[in-house]
């Protein structure tokens, strides 16, 4: 096991009717906040209303910025922070899934930025110096942001999606009711449990396999909890233990326990589709579907042990030999995929061959701003991607 | 899943060498600080000598609380207590096992306690209101308290051992070194891993088995890896990894995760325990190992499937029917404590079927103050402990 640290100081009230909460809670940190929402579906569903009349018997005031877009843009959040500082705004409020909840970390670091632009927290050129205290109220079970300190911004300008982070961002504390996922259509509901299985796959899939017994266990766990409750919750959207499940086992996803020990952490997936998603605008978990299968692929060459272990421990699947078992996990997780209706290679988003080479470059900046760019070198981003090409 | 609340805010700094993190951390927090300790294995271990030095290079003052016992007792916090006042220590320094940290952090909190005793706030008289920061450095991997609320006390005036948590005692910061548990002795490694298996057990084993899929696959793979690590640690006492895993896999196990979501939290078999070591001053992990087997006997009257899934799920037992499957799976649960060298019924406690009464009228008392006295009556008590006195 490799050294860490890990803190994780958000606080998650959870449960049906918990979104009562929002005002009682949010009092304690502020008077005057900013509610971040996305394109109207919170609405429709009647769960901002609930939100807003909690907040109101509070005697809190609320601005409202919505129209935040799946893959959110820079824009929004410099809009978001005008606001902020307009109206003296004193926490951010974000209700959504997990572009509304990266949108309102990136509100409330930005607000607190003395001179410079919120995009320069993206590219590195600044740091996170502090923020405006943070709630999420999540209604997608699929990032893992509500409890944890990152955040992904898509710049239109430049065609960059960049990912930071930092211990400022957590929540201060997350109120996550699963009634507020009944109404997630069903390729989001896919999109989102792909999202959760993804972060759980690339620490797990780390470098060479280092020796993390616990770390495993508690990822095995978690991909066979959401791999299951994917599934049924596309069958019966509305019934709450599959929705809390999933919605936990996301949370838990991308909380840092996974990843605590295994190294330097690599997440050349999510760089590759945050690639993807900002040249062909795709949703983030359908990205992942079309990159993942091909991606173990790869991986498994030079560790084919860990992709068998995989396979023994959450399907069950015994092999010959390590080779043979890493081939029959991988056909049993795009067997899963396609059972959910997601893509499970390039192709399937109708990427062509010759678009590798501008993916990769893209990919690889990110990598060099995450300091992963010795290991994840453009080269090598386009040989996964053509084992991403076709199934 | 039942509603929850999750929050832990403490930050685990882990790893080879990380020991002498102690004083640039502590630092941050006081200038004088009270150093708890056991009965000298740190001393001899040259641990202790490493964390004066790393508090001395910091400029951090220290008075020392040394001696503290198994199954620590109240006097000995009182006396903390005192030297705090005395010296007005600004935060509490626990390097040692379970009873140490739990010295720890009753002595941080009775500090803070205006009037009153600080026995107080263990019969639930007094509630702790604010505590002096605690720091725990954990030699023990067992007891978790180095990343939890909760500490554990003996009155021996009364022969009670009462348990008390408070957000307030949570650790500021836990420093876990590996390398400072390669001197465990045999026996109290194999108590070590029983501890906190059981921490992993009893939420598991919790009521009429809810529907919690997350936490149950969280608490399988904790326990397969602790089992394993112990057997592992037991023949290799000096291996890193071993060690590493066994370590963290303790602290995970009570550091809230598995038994957020599965309602009310009953933990009869602690409560027992208590009740057996304020008695017979046994070990708290062999009081554990010799009442574990008996209670899951007596669980899996009302709840086969959970046990029979405890079985297949970590030692892959298939069975017949449901029953059955328990019965193996406990039978394989007794196999490991033996293998390890523990009891496995209390008569290998010498304790005799008349101590029962006396015993279950202690657990009940206890189990008053956390308001577990419904579900476990006297009576129930006395049950499970039949169950627990032959093998």
């Amino acid at each position: 096991m490799e050294n860490f640290e890990f803190y994780n100081p958000t606080r998650i009230i959870f449960g049906k009717g918990k979104i009562r909460k929002a005002g009682p809670e949010t009092i304690k940190l502020a008077r005057k906040v900013l509610l971040v929402t996305g394109m109207g579906s919170v609405k429709r569903a009647g769960i901002f209303q609930q939100v807003a009349d909690s907040l109101d018997k509070a005697g809190l005031e609320f601005i409202e910025l919505e129209g935040v877009k799946p893959n959110p843009n820079v824009a929004k959040v410099r809009e978001g922070i005008h606001l902020v500082r307009e109206h003296n705004l004193e926490a951010v409020v974000a209700l959504g899934g997990g572009s509304v909840m990266d949108t309102g970390k990136a509100v409330a670091a930005g607000a607190c930025l003395d001179d410079g632009d919120v995009w320069d927290l993206f590219t590195g050129k600044k740091e996170i110096q502090k923020a405006l205290p943070v709630i999420t109220i999540p209604t997608l079970a699929a990032s893992g942001s509500e409890m944890n300190g990152y955040m992904v911004i898509t710049n239109e300008e430049s065609d960059y999606k960049l990912a930071t982070g930092s211990p400022h961002v957590y929540p201060r504390f997350s109120i996550l009711d699963p009634t507020t996922t009944y109404s997630v259509p069903a390729d989001h509901t896919a999109y989102g449990g792909v999202d959760a299985v993804c972060h759980l796959l690339e620490p797990y899939f780390n470098g060479p396999a280092p020796c993390t017994p616990v770390q495993d266990h508690l990822a095995e766990g978690l991909i066979m909890t959401i791999l299951e409750a994917t599934t049924a919750a596309l069958e019966n959207p509305r019934d709450y233990n599959t929705r809390a499940t999933l919605m936990w086992g996301a949370t838990l996803a991308l909380c840092g326990l996974t990843k605590a020990g295994v190294g330097d952490h690599h997440f050349p997936v999510h760089l590759m589709e945050h690639a993807l998603s900002a040249k062909y605008h795709v949703p983030h978990g359908a990205g992942l579907a079309a990159l993942l299968p091909g991606w173990m692929s790869w991986y498994s060459l030079s560790a084919p042990d860990k992709v068998a272990q995989l396979g023994w421990r959450v399907w069950g699947i015994e092999a010959g030999d390590k080779a043979e078992g890493a081939k029959k996990a991988i056909k049993a997780f795009r067997s899963w995929l396609k059972e959910i209706r997601c893509p499970t290679c390039l192709r399937d988003l109708d990427v062509s061959p010759e678009d590798h080479q501008g993916l990769a470059e893209n990919a690889f900046f990110q990598a060099r701003i995450w300091g992963m760019d010795k290991e994840y070198t453009v080269e090598r981003m386009k040989t996964i991607l053509r084992f991403c090409q076709e199934e």
